[in-house]
């Protein structure tokens, strides 16, 4: 996977919430083989560390090769940005498109909201 | 019906939300034996098991045939989903096409939201 | 008024909330003896009993004739329904449409929501 | 039916268009005894008089009990209103409500557009 | 199929238009035998003859468990339409839900428009 | 202003809310002696008096000529209606249209809501 | 009425159209002296004036307390725009707020298009 | 590139108008390496043969690695279509997502419409 | 930065909500020297003291040639907002438009809302 | 103003439409100096060159503090696009956001369309 980079929160003593949508994510269905697309929304409140965007648009191309499923993507995508910017909260959602008739939803959070 | 497959919740170390839109159901109005199309969207929290995409489309598919009230075909669904995977959390609403000129949404869950 | 009949709930052990929407719902202003049009609409935990549609298609029906305002119309229906099926929690809207270029929606319920 | 009043064209030398659209029209269905609902659209080029407006209103409202099918709803609109206006042109469009899960719109027009 | 019922057009001498919107249209995929759904459009200029509606939504429902490729399926339906009531201009239209997350569309007409 | 006129609350021993929407507000900016436009919302649950909507309308036409701010129409409008209704809970919403390409809206409220 | 100025066209060689869309637009009704609103749209292409929009904004605004019909409205402001700045083409189209449950339009165009 | 597939069109007597609309199509910006997103749309009156829409959905995914810019992707297409399937008219439309604030659709068409 | 100016709150004695919506801001990425573009939305109860709405447009028109990033911009609005007016309650949002793809939405308060 | 760069034609043989929608553009009203905003959307078909699109934003962005009208803006963007590439057809809007309350639309051409 590409690098999340950070920079430093610029109003470290506020709360305050940062919200990313990305509607041109895709990966491959690690069963079919076939593409996937979703859009991916990370909504935040940091800590010392900010989420640089650059670095983030590339993180989420470097899936474009990547057989993984739904649950999983959003799972890892949560992970990373865990890791890499130790949020003081955080939450990803995967918006799939269809498949067989179905459109799926994947929302998955981490620290107290 | 047909059977529900599941498989292991890739992360069952964290409570997440996953939600299914199928807007091509169809079964039977038992009384007028004329076909009813409604919408049905599954939203759950995962305990161990996920439930498998595929094989939930071919469970709604066998529907088409089946005479049944729209307050029956939710808590049907509910049922069978809870059985099969076991989750900690899961909501069913189906949102029914219009027939005299009203149309009906119904909305069950289990489990502690 | 019509006559709305129930049939038995078949899921009484789980509390799930049915709503239904009819748009086609027509009375007369009182005071002007002009047609006034609205969209009514239901939601409800059903006890022992549930709504039968079709019955309640012509309960709604039957207003066409009738002479009564807004704030009336939504606590009549609301009472008619307590009285025919006993809900757990009950809510009644409705929409009307624009009277000297303003609309209202008048929402009265029932029970414990 | 209620009569359709006329003013005279307060512009008589240049040919211009005049819509009304009116959401609230309703009549009865003829085999079943159910009432309709559809909007009317109403446009046309006057010649020496246009449609007074409540007069129009008061004409769609006498159909209220009226039984009579979609196609010929529109056509004696139109009837209707190239007697008492003698238009250059007019076109008259009735979208009714959907009856069996399918919408119908009739559209039918007088004159040279 | 079954059979598309007509009754007299009640305004012979004149040419409108007349438009039925089916959106509950379903058949199966004869090389998968995956149902398919999609909305039905017919738009037409009756000459002596009217489409019975009621037949016509029993002529859709027709399709549920039969096997035809949306190309069919829409030219089906039009010649269907024409044989059984000779419209002056007919052109129906099947708008299909997405395969392969791929939607399509089919329009075809018969007669002078 | 215009008289706002009450009546009777018709169900007096439920508590049940009541919306009126009117867009068609218009008053003069103080500074500027421009017209401003809005969108008055008004929602309330009655004790023993309702608005009555006619006096309501006339009420608010009555601001047409009046030069007032943003923030004062909006609590003038809740406190005549406060007097003339005695309401048990009411909020009042102001939606005005752009100025200097900038759109306002003001919310009061007033009693337990 | 207001006063509409003019511009020099600072493209006469080339024919272009231009379009203002005015949606504060408030005049009287003479029968009822009740306010009416509308959009007023205007679409033309200059010959050697282009339309002062400031002006034609207080030109709009000098309708305010004028008691005028929507027929006469549209074909007064088309009048006044022809005479003021001599367009090749010009299209005037009000859009009218509901009165008794029927919204109107009124479209007027002067010159070749 | 994938091969584009045929059949044999199943109502060659008549001209009618197929549509296929394929929201997830991705290619690679060959300046800057970046993936680029669009929706493909192609409209065509089959001859002798129909598209058939798996291989062509798979001719679409063979583009997920390919640099090529958005004027060349849409004609490319075009030409495939043409040579594959010989149609008496088609259409192919590309509606790009915005790159550097901007968003772009290029049209390209074959044969008379 | 422009000076935000302020007048007295003309009804202090009642919490109210004042939003004020300005899709019309732009200033300048730091990094790349692009222009950002942006909606800002500011929602407030206010103490003593109301923001005045044509400073407080000049005062976002004075960013167009700063250079800043997102998460600064709306800390620094607020921070602005809180000096001047010293608001019970304050939230500023910015909604900024796509980059590289991907669109971000940054909200900060200040106070107890 | 900026220099908009053109590349060859890449299918000069075939008449096809390119279409660019900008909707970040902003310049600077010449008589009070405020700035405005507007959407640009650029419609051609080329000869044998197309307009290259990171000059086209570079070139837009050029104008952020130009002072110029409307129906100035829209016809130096096409006289300046017909120089750079021309084009067989182009087509310039200009959708500028309300001034006291009036939105305005600018459509120039150039060639046969």
């Amino acid at each position: 996977m590409g690098q999340i980079e950070t920079f430093d929160n610029p109003h470290p003593g506020r709360d305050y919430v940062i919200r990313h949508v990305a509607p041109e994510f895709t990966s491959v269905c690690p069963r079919t083989g076939q593409p996937d697309f979703a859009t991916i929304e990370v909504e935040y409140v940091a800590d010392a560390l900010c989420v640089e965007l650059k670095s983030f648009k590339l993180y989420l191309q470097s899936y474009r090769d990547v057989g993984t499923y739904y649950e999983d993507v959003v799972n890892r995508i949560l992970d990373d940005l865990v890791e890499s910017c130790e949020p003081k909260w955080i939450k990803v959602t995967g918006r799939f498109r269809p498949r067989g008739g179905i459109r799926s939803v994947v929302t998955a959070e981490h620290g107290a909201g």
